[in-house]
């Protein structure tokens, strides 16, 4: 089969052996996928991750229906947290596209069958696609309690961000997003929430600031923007450490919450209801054969989602 | 001025006194209101009332702005509530058509220039009445968090709970609304969530119940469904008390959150984003004069909101 491939390069493999489905397993036939920031990560050294790339994605089975895949599988039923139905903290996992098994980007994958959420018939292959951005975006709203009446900051409007922006928003909270480039701002007052510049806001005065620059500066710049006793929320993962003042978290009582993979079932309602606006958010589609060209495109400063067509 | 006043009866007075702004307030006209369930309480006992009724409106200054208000009103400034901000739980509160002061089913109505809050154009008078029990939904979501992994559930698809179930819904969780009438059904799946009939569903099978019906079996209901370690939300206010099988909650490990007044400018967003039904809750217009008459409508079974016309 065709596949795009990370080992020590980036490149094309038009024979990638198609993966053999395990006992529970399905064979998915993909349709679509997207690049995500990690993808860009895992390629700088993020999980010394080898093989197929990606873990966005929407596809088929075997009898055509389609679905989407929670990306975290489970080797050892028997470990806690995998009894107790948390794979994503599971610590035997594996997880698509990123950690010792193979992803998206290719004719096809394999998921356990309880990895998979049908998609309904209101939600197309280009919505479904963002479902795994979107339930970690929604994944704040778990790990975070956001009040309607708290003050909120996002920063870094990139992909994940301004997904994670408009579920946070429909909370009814006050939310600002800051937006270092004008389509950014554009897209989000579009949306009727509020855009700000880099350095437009004053410092510590957010009760919850919500990272998700995807980079090591993220929180310095978040801890800025947050009140005494507020909360500082974490979604970045990226190759390297950040610089990170821990004593103005302790003398400024600032706790520190984090989210990473979050519930399929959730971010479906969502996009079937019409509640989240990802067609604004594409910026190229390219054919898998142009996969590695799609990543380069992807790279460039601004760039929103870059989707993979495969079927 | 015109007033509907409840003093041991409820009539229509053509000549009730008009109320004198004290330094810090405003003199409002009342351009909409709106009847709640806790007006129909009031006439039964509730709080002890007695005046004029109503504080769910909107109105205009002075110089014309369109206002809402909140409805508690400090007395004591220094009061520990009123110091941090939260005028709802300051001990030293009256308000409006609730409590020991007139409120506005009535030309005229007073209120502390902090309580009021500017109307956006894009939020209608018919919208804007309803920022004052939407506050109160909203406020669901301040006292209890409610991830988008959860099972929801909500009872008394009434006014209050048509409002409150549109917020829950918005933060992804998987909420089922029971509705007792087949409009409410229709409504409520009209609008993409879940209405399920009494009976319907399995008992302690839900994370959340959210109790808005008003009465006194809300409570032995909501406990019939929710979960071991669940948690039992209350937003029912009414003369009387219940049969409360607290020793279940103990045994269930059940916790029980409350919530009442909630966050204004909240509400004003999302009516402004468009993300908030209220017309199709609206049964019935009165003009102010026949509000004993809207009274009587507001009370036949299945009714949701009647409004009062006042200019």
């Amino acid at each position: 089969m065709r596949a795009i491939v990370f080992d020590e390069t980036l490149h094309f493999d038009p024979a990638y052996p198609q993966p053999d489905p395990a006992p529970g397993d399905v064979l998915i036939r993909v349709r679509q996928a997207g690049i995500c920031n990690t993808d860009m990560e895992l390629v700088k050294g993020y999980m010394g991750f080898s093989g197929v790339l990606g873990h966005e994605f929407v596809g088929e089975t075997p009898d055509g229906q389609r679905v989407v895949g929670e990306i975290n599988i489970v080797t050892d039923p028997d470990e806690p947290f995998a009894r107790c139905g948390i794979p994503s903290q599971s610590a035997s996992r594996v997880t698509l596209g990123i950690d010792r098994k193979d992803g998206a980007f290719a004719d096809y994958l394999t998921l356990p069958t309880e990895n998979l959420h049908p998609v309904p018939d209101p939600v197309s292959d280009e919505q479904a696609v963002f479902v795994e951005p979107l339930a970690a975006g929604l994944q704040t709203l778990h790990m975070t309690h956001i009040s309607p009446h708290e003050r909120v900051v996002l920063i870094g409007a990139g992909k994940l961000g301004l997904l994670t922006a408009q579920v946070v928003a429909l909370t009814g909270c006050e939310l600002s997003v800051v937006c270092r480039h004008a389509r950014q701002a554009e897209l989000v007052t579009g949306w009727g929430i509020d855009a700000v510049g880099e350095g437009d806001l004053p410092p510590n005065s957010a009760d919850i600031v919500i990272d998700c620059t995807g980079s090591q500066g993220g929180f310095a710049a978040a801890l800025e923007l947050v009140k005494p006793r507020g909360v500082l929320h974490l979604k970045s993962t990226y190759a390297g450490l950040p610089e990170a003042d821990l004593t103005r978290l302790v003398v400024d009582e600032i706790s520190v919450e984090v989210s990473r993979c979050g519930p399929f079932p959730a971010a479906l309602r969502l996009l079937a209801r019409g509640l989240i606006h990802t067609d604004a958010l594409i910026d190229a589609r390219y054919p898998l054969d142009e996969g590695v060209t799609a990543f380069e495109h992807a790279q460039r400063p601004g760039v929103l989602k870059v989707l993979l067509a495969v079927t």
